[in-house]
């Protein structure tokens, strides 16, 4: 690479990476002449380049601009469509199969379900373990039990306090994750065989649960944007027999997709109305890019039928393995549940997230995690925008760290996960998130991990396997 | 009380807890009026009442001995004779009633199904898993996916070595307690319906495990001893479809039965010539009374069709919810099952129980752990056998610290248990060990809690209420 090359890179990968936003100036020739220390016929070549490429603009009298992306920004997924009938449940082998790509530390993981490690405060909270282990007394094994540690209950109800809900901490159970307080919650509302309705896409941890529990799942139709479609579900409901509503209300995985507070307050309303209980999963709740958290439909229940489930892996510390579930009504069924699938939860990670929570701000860890987020979702919608097919479309997430990616119907999203693990690159393709195998065109990539050069070299990398990989078989 | 009585309660103590066995010559005269500060004729009118109270025997130049037990030995209950058909199971109420009483700390926890955590070196456990915190990289989330985490998987091998197994690191995969995994071993090898061949008593977590799974249970004779009796479970699975064994072979809770090795040997042969699994329960083999751990059937399985689960929480901490399953030939099901219930176990407590066992003789702990025990069996044994009713049978287990008493068959165990509660005092009521709720006049005591004066007085409590409590209307 030339030297100007090199330089032109540099710049673009600032614009890639969110530093540069369209509209920015970007810096002086003179300047980065100094600072790059490179000659200024060098820069001006660099600038030329990078205008050639779409990604500057030069102004008279002023300088050079970082340019809307070349292609107006990409245009949003339609609402899905799915199939009316209930499903049976059979994802397990083909997650599987994406989960284990997504292990090997080698790979770029565009795939991975989790966050960076590294943008959360596990230094501080391991210290926190550290010194809670030294104090504890042996009997706490009895006051942990189910419904969990005290302390811990208290300060999560202090918590959903700050975003409109009040619920007692007596109304709270711990659980192994959120994970368990899925299962749990599925288990106490419904039965094996029992239809029970959820977003399209939906998050196939989900769709797992319900495929444990041999249920059956009704995909409604969802909007990438507000989230599902109330009307389609209303007709849901009143065509067969939904048990229950399994549904991500706050940046759904893996559209991002938030319901305003209407839509939500119009759901539980509408759920009332048919005495069916909503499984809330709000794990993502407190990743939020708008100035407040929005507040989850628990908010708008007036008569327990919500079990609102939570987490602090996400946000805080995924290696805890501490979840809680408020399961309104349910809550003694939940109680037992929780008792008969594992006995308890492990008491000092419980103890030590109780400890962070009342002494420190979680705020003040969580704002700069929320800004990375925000800046590498620009990062990396600017590279999908860049590198992708024309005709690609992708979201807009206000929350979260998923990227849901609609390719042109060609691309079969399977082939392209195995071609991508061929480059060491790990996708969520979007059969993964449907219980008929739907969305064969889509792909889930993850913002929350650590955005490097490697990071966009992958995305181009994806881009030109999408522009050139031969159509599969794809049923759908 | 007089001074000679308070002197006499207070070697008879020392008989209860077993410090004094039966043969001991107790203190010359002498000697205990130096110790305990009081007169020569004190102590003389303290063994006159140890005399007549039959607790210790004068010989004729040579002092005062400990007596063998007024009664002879308690008799052992004999082998049970459940009834034959396969029975739903629906047992959780009463168990949930029983478990809440054991909670109060308040209570003389006889019927408490955990150690006394004072016994264990949870402050050891506690400063390692500070120090594995301070170390722990936020890489760990990865690798300590199900299986779980590598060293700790590598430890629980060498483990099983040294008891006679060999079982690759790879086999094993870590659950949340040993609870998590009786779950996953069941929906593993079984379907809602099916039947399940248990012992009779049967362990109620068992049986939770069966109704949370809605299968059905049926119940084999067991000699408190020897442990299942492989006639009735041979004509057993020739008679009906058996799906699965789920047994506790050594050291099942609540008879303490041991199957000998052939026995062990012939259980795997007989279900391998039925092809039928079985889920060996075995968390108290660390527990042994006799001077090697017991080996589980698994050392005798050639054809995978063992899962053997175990756990910490007996013997080591309790709080960290840490077990374990080597589930043979389902394995790859197991750790998706696993996978799809709790997602993982806490990282940092598996690497704290891993150093602990890389690092500390886990046996230089147990050694005084199973003396203690012993010592409170012997101790438990006497004062049943002091307190209880003419009539009452009582187990003599060899490991573990759950002793199993048969009253006579007039007592009612649940109206034992709720007299008893008026005292402050929590018992296991036998009803809660069986599908059909057998059991009817046995409790459950627990001796592995720290035996205390408040303890003995507790007993003696209860062989009161069992000698005047009015029978209940009892079924059975």
């Amino acid at each position: 690479m030339n030297l100007y090359e090199h330089t032109a890179r540099t710049v673009a990968s600032l614009i890639e990476n969110g530093t540069l936003r369209p509209g920015d100036r970007i810096p002086s020739v003179r300047r980065l002449s100094l600072d790059a220390g490179v000659s200024a016929s060098t820069v001006l070549q660099a600038y030329a380049l990078l205008e050639t490429q779409g990604l500057v603009e030069a102004r008279p009298q002023s300088g050079y601009y970082v340019r809307q992306p070349l292609r107006p920004v990409l245009a949003r997924p339609q609402p899905s469509t799915p199939r009316r009938r209930a499903t049976r449940v059979d994802v397990s082998e083909l997650v599987f199969t994406v989960l284990d790509a997504c292990r090997d530390p080698k790979l770029v993981p565009l795939g991975s379900p989790f966050p960076a490690p590294e943008l959360l405060p596990l230094a501080i909270l391991n210290q926190t373990l550290g010194a809670v282990a030294r104090r504890a007394s042996a009997a706490s094994i009895l006051k942990d039990l189910p419904p969990g540690h005290p302390e811990l209950r208290r300060q999560i109800a202090r918590r959903y306090l700050e975003f409109g809900c009040s619920i007692p901490a007596d109304d709270i159970v711990i659980t192994t994750g959120a994970m368990e307080a899925l299962n749990l919650c599925l288990r106490a509302v419904a039965k094996p065989g029992d239809a029970i309705a959820i977003e399209s896409p939906a998050f196939y941890g989900i769709l797992q649960v319900i495929e444990n529990a041999d249920m059956k799942a009704v995909e409604i139709a969802t909007d990438p944007q507000r989230g599902i479609d109330l009307g389609a579900l209303s007709r849901a409901l009143r065509q067969r027999a939904i048990k229950a509503c399994f549904l991500m209300p706050t940046f759904q995985n893996p559209l991002g997709a938030l319901m305003p507070d209407d839509a939500k307050r119009d759901l539980v309303a509408l759920l009332e109305q048919f005495d069916v209980p909503l499984i809330e999963d709000d794990v993502y709740g407190e990743l939020h890019f708008s100035k407040a958290r929005p507040r989850p439909a628990k908010a708008f229940d007036r008569k327990g039928l919500v079990l609102h489930c939570g987490s602090f892996a996400k946000h805080l510390a995924p290696g805890y393995r501490v979840g809680w579930v408020t399961p309104g009504r349910y809550r003694e069924r939940i109680e037992r549940l929780k008792f008969m699938n594992t006995l308890a939860t492990a008491s000092l990670p419980q103890a030590a997230i109780a400890e962070f929570l009342a002494h420190r701000s979680v705020d003040r860890h969580l704002r700069p995690l929320r800004q990375t987020l925000m800046r590498q979702l620009d990062g990396m919608s600017a590279a999908v925008s860049r590198y992708f097919p024309a005709g690609t479309r992708v979201t807009r997430p206000e929350g979260g760290y998923q990227l849901w990616v609609e390719l042109p119907e060609s691309v079969d999203a399977l082939e392209l996960f195995r071609l991508a693990l061929d480059h060491d690159i790990s996708l969520a393709p979007g059969p993964i998130f449907s219980a008929h195998r739907g969305f064969g065109h889509c792909i889930r990539l993850n913002f929350g991990q650590i955005v490097t050069d490697r990071t966009r070299a992958a995305l181009r990398t994806v881009g030109e396997l999408a522009q050139t990989a031969p159509p599969g078989n794809r049923r759908e």
